[in-house]
């Protein structure tokens, strides 16, 4: 069940924007909006389709496969089915709804999609409004069961890596190791990954978004793992770097650098700071220490519904940190031929700084 | 490595429509013609984009994180980077390419990139012609060594399908089930499924895509198991319907009108026959079955890099099968109520009627 006030809050936007209604195509708006949890196969697959009116009843258009499972979670919409596809159900809805002025999600609909739907509103004297961000804005303040969500994600992360950290050891390739946590993931009742998991070690740690390769782990050398889940529809994200057997002295010096950057960029978070300021603090961190060109990107993104949605906390972040936001905090270096430590947490914005969602801090003070 | 000659009859395929360029966004497409395997995180997430022109060498557009794979992977393609986005390389490479007229992937490109896109265009002087499927019909028959992955990957999936399937027994869950499927998948060597696997007992069985839930398997009712697998970029997709215990009467049944319906329609296949032939002739079976108003959707589909892909055996379906081309055949009874049956090979299509890609028979013949 979704929370009336986001309905509520959307409809207001809507009418501000003198639209009649809001095409949802998006899959996490469209899970937001509704509680419809079904997922597009692709963006050609789509699992339906949100048709938001500014008064009245919200409607989900979906085809027979999802019927049932619209009506049991969505019970505030009204279902319809496109046996003919969408854009004969909407030439039929349109019109009956009164519809004149129509949002569309801009950044989240093909351009062959959109020509179809112009020449259809064209027909039916519909004027098309394109809209981006609309329920993203709404999505990222979070509200007090969204972060009591997205804690147990981060919680459930937590007890997989260690779990398979314990059964780690030298020899193992990065792919099973990702194996082994996807899987782990699953049976510990997550959906599944949050995004592909990354496990690199030595040389392929220099790579930020390393895909696990055959290469066996090897003592000493550090080892970027990167993992997240979804539970209950909302994302964890966490990185941990990890060395089997005694460290590489180098792994231990940068892994402490990293740590110290990650700690000044939680320090600097708080509502009302700009999005920039928490990463210019955990950069200068590492560039006091001479590494400052070997972190190459920015210091975290918000997490949520999506893995990677607003804010940003980046160089060219511009926009204010607000209370219930949730961000990850990621500093990292990368040394070419040598590798990669990272460290990522996420934390929930406050007024008065951030409370960390992360409870495990093995491997992270060394 | 790719073909040459398919970058050959792109080119070619170019030169006719009177395109200087092709971009090319979609990621099986990028693929087919780079040989470049990464894979988008999703559609707002490239892992980048193919610039290839009519003459010359062909370009892949991505960013740091994919650098030494591309080039690795795409070694007849000049790999660029772009720090600050993809319009700001395309800002100064087309025009050192003289690129008057751009294709694009109409039906793989965001309304809003258009729209930034299209700005771009106009201020240097360049049309955009929308093009869809362009490379999709090159796909669409394959080759002798596409259809020697393909083959591996079904023969892979019944591997997986044996082993797993030795271990089910009854109180399993649906999802238990489907996540040693993928979870065996992968310790074989797969990348991973190629979709959702689909394991729906009982009544679950009725809804042709069902999600696999914490329902217990039960003795003697259908257990529908639809997975698939994708090896080497190519995809598997293969089900079966099974029974723990004692069948059902019913279950035997349905299962021996669906194994005729999928043998008539397989008959039915050959090179120049219509896609709606063989769908006909599997569903005449069901009706004459009486069960012709449960057999819902089409009989199949085509399958290779992507696991949905032309051609389409259904009612509606006009175009001619060719030789090369590999599709699923899949009818399936479903009982609202009781449960479904389906059954799924893989055939490719021949001058004179097809080759069966699946070679193992269990579960088939009741």
């Amino acid at each position: 069940m979704v929370a009336e006030s986001s309905l509520d809050f959307l409809r207001a936007a809507l009418r501000r924007r003198e639209l009649d209604a809001l095409l949802i195509t998006q899959p996490e708006n469209r899970r937001f909006v509704s509680g419809y949890t079904a997922g597009d196969t692709s963006v050609n697959e789509s699992a339906g389709v949100l048709l938001v009116p500014a008064k009245g009843t919200p409607l989900l258009l979906t085809d027979s496969r999802f019927d049932l499972q619209a009506m049991a979670e969505a019970p505030g919409f009204a279902v319809h089915l496109y046996p003919r596809g969408l854009l004969a159900l909407l030439e039929s809805l349109l019109p009956r709804l009164g519809v004149r002025r129509l949002g569309f999600e801009s950044h989240y609909l093909l351009y062959s999609t959109f020509v179809k739907l112009a020449k259809l509103a064209s027909r039916l004297g519909v004027e098309l409004v394109p809209q981006a961000g609309l329920v993203e804005r709404l999505r990222v303040r979070k509200s007090e069961a969204q972060l009591a969500k997205i804690e147990r994600a981060v919680h459930l992360n937590e007890a997989v890596f260690s779990e398979v950290f314990q059964g780690i050891v030298p020899g193992m390739t990065e792919r099973q190791v990702a194996h082994a946590i996807e899987n782990c993931m699953r049976q510990r009742g997550a959906t599944g990954p949050s995004f592909d998991t990354i496990v690199a070690a030595g040389p392929n740690g220099a790579l930020p978004h390393a895909v696990p390769s055959d290469r066996p782990l090897g003592e000493g050398e550090p080892i970027v793992i990167d993992m997240g889940l979804v539970l209950d529809g909302y994302c964890s994200d966490m990185t941990r770097t990890v060395v089997l057997g005694a460290p590489d002295e180098k792994a231990v010096e940068l892994i402490r650098i990293v740590r110290k950057a990650q700690l000044a960029g939680m320090a600097a978070i708080r509502a009302g700071v700009v999005g920039c300021e928490p990463d210019r603090a955990a950069r200068n961190v590492i560039k006091a220490a001479g590494y400052g060109k070997y972190f190459g990107h920015g210091l975290g993104h918000g997490v949520g519904l999506a893995v990677h949605e607003a804010p940003s906390l980046n160089r060219r972040a511009r926009k204010q940190l607000a209370a219930g936001m949730v961000v990850t905090v990621e500093p990292g270096i990368y040394l070419p031929g040598w590798g990669g430590v990272r460290l990522e947490n996420m934390v929930a914005v406050t007024e008065q700084g951030y409370r960390l969602l992360n409870r495990d801090t093995t491997f992270l003070d060394v």
